[in-house]
């Protein structure tokens, strides 16, 4: 395991600690709770906005607390849920009294812990309401689509929502453009090599040296097809059949995130992100902006990420908002 | 050899291809030359800026073509020279009548094809100035700075120098301020693991599994000490006391950048960055502002760089000037 750490114990905790000292007028720690991070100038009179999950997915889930984005974050252990307590300490640091939403990916100790958090600071009065997102096409029919879950397309809904957030918008307003942008975007990802857990030790799978699988969740999840590794170009036409087929675009305007896992670097993106215009062109599909890049990663896996968002101008107009926050380029 | 790609013969045209056609508001191929990138929107009435370098090392060299950064860039082979054909076309795609400034990193063959272009566009009445950024401590002893190889540290240079020139400075000051920031910018790297050149589909070199090696090169040129893996605040703290060594910075302000040569995630460059924020602190340092992410790299090279840029107050406002560009995070 060849890892620039100290004890794997601490990982966790010394990342968080040097998100903080890094970017200390973006990032801070709640005095309550040392796995909350919270915005270094938090916001007033605006509904809060919250995530949260488990580490080792860096920029998501906590890189995209800052303004024009987030309000504060949960951080369980490597790809463990946060905790309830947790979730309700980053709850009541994102209040200002005009309500919270809290927006995360569709894994069941989240959602369970997110539910009960709810409930917990219901009682403080605390008004919440929830969006889970669910745009990994991989993991369930598109008549189930709720019961996908959420891998990239996260960060469309927390950019979106998240600048809504910030003109003032009503609850009710944020949930409801939240809900859109989620209904709006589907993944599909393929996996090339796992990643080490630090406290573990060990790889998260196996897969042979000529193998790749469609559609493995971002903790290594089964996928839907175990293959062997093909060009570039023939992968991407296939993911991209299988996101059309599964979503009618043509003559859709979108916005698209090819997204690295890890340690696919941008080269081979670009490669990708060339076959996904290419396809989207022959669909009459049209692409607004394309995030290229490691927006939601397992460490050091090798592996990338196709996410396609159906816009509408009030979306978009979200989409290109204004952020501070170092893992988003306006 | 598990990459995304399709035949590597192909591997840096569709690269080129792919930024392109995923950002087409910032990048545009020259119209003369296939190996060069210039911006989408020409500027104009500014002095020029070029470089170049071989490829393999995105963002590095081509990424941060943009407005309030470069104006243009000849891209060679993976890890190899650009052209001096290539170097004299983007020379010309900068060039609006008030200079060019070409801004490369000190690698033998870059440095002579530069030399040659310049001369051959001289004939054609464009006048060059050249900054060759020699940041890499561990390739030649301070007294023999100009013997360094350039890495991380030609970003810094690359903005400084591209904010000033936005501003419609002169190519004398523009030179001015980038060697100026040439002079106090110092990195170290060190390497875990190779990467593998596309064509030969083998790695760049071999280490074992629980050894590193501090000061190795971006394309594996020999370091100056192969170790045992050892804790990351053990090395961040041999990797800061080695650029102290060469470079006083008590009581400095600078700016920081922690870079992953590609593989290393984000979550070890802050625990890495946290250590060095600590270590700045006991030496008082004050880091003005710290980038943490994938700057330079090679590919899928795990590994990391610690950059460090003394400031003024003419490089701090140009630093912190706006750009657009997929690459950097205003």
């Amino acid at each position: 395991m060849k890892k620039i750490i100290n004890n794997p114990i601490d990982f966790v905790d010394e990342t968080l600690d040097g998100l903080i000292k890094s970017h200390p007028k973006v990032y801070s720690l709640a005095s309550d709770n040392s796995r909350v991070i919270t915005r270094a100038i938090k916001s007033s009179n605006k509904v809060g906005l919250v995530t949260g999950g488990g580490s080792g997915h860096l920029p998501v889930f906590t890189g995209y607390v800052g303004k024009g984005l987030l309000d504060s974050c949960a951080i369980g252990s490597v790809f463990a849920s946060p905790s309830v307590e947790q979730i309700a300490s980053a709850i009541r640091n994102a209040n200002n009294e005009k309500g919270v939403l809290c927006i995360l990916g569709n894994y069941g100790g989240d959602v369970m812990n997110f539910e009960m958090a709810c409930e917990i600071v219901k009682e403080e009065g605390i008004e919440t309401k929830t969006v889970i997102v669910a745009d990994d096409i991989a993991s369930a029919k598109v008549n189930e689509k709720d019961k996908r879950r959420g891998i990239a397309g996260m960060i469309f809904v927390f950019k979106v929502a998240g600048a809504l957030a910030e003109r003032g918008a009503s609850l009710e307003d944020i949930y409801k453009i939240a809900s859109d942008t989620n209904s709006n975007v589907r993944t599909l990802g393929v996996a090339l090599s796992p990643c080490i857990l630090p406290e573990a030790g060990k790889p998260t799978f196996e897969i042979n040296k000529d193998e790749i699988e469609i559609g493995m969740g971002i903790h290594g999840e089964p996928g839907i097809s175990r293959e062997k590794l093909k060009s570039a170009n023939d992968l991407t036409d296939d993911i991209c059949k299988r996101i059309l087929d599964d979503f009618n675009l043509s003559n859709q305007e979108v916005g698209l995130m090819v997204n690295s896992l890890g340690a696919t670097p941008l080269e081979e993106l670009y490669i990708i992100s060339r076959r996904v215009v290419e396809n989207f062109n022959n669909h009459k599909i049209s692409i607004f902006k394309n995030y290229v890049g490691r927006y939601a990663t397992s460490m050091e896996m090798a592996g990338m990420s196709i996410t396609v968002l159906k816009l509408n101008n009030k979306i978009k107009e979200n989409l290109i908002a204004p952020t501070d926050c170092p893992f988003w380029t306006n």
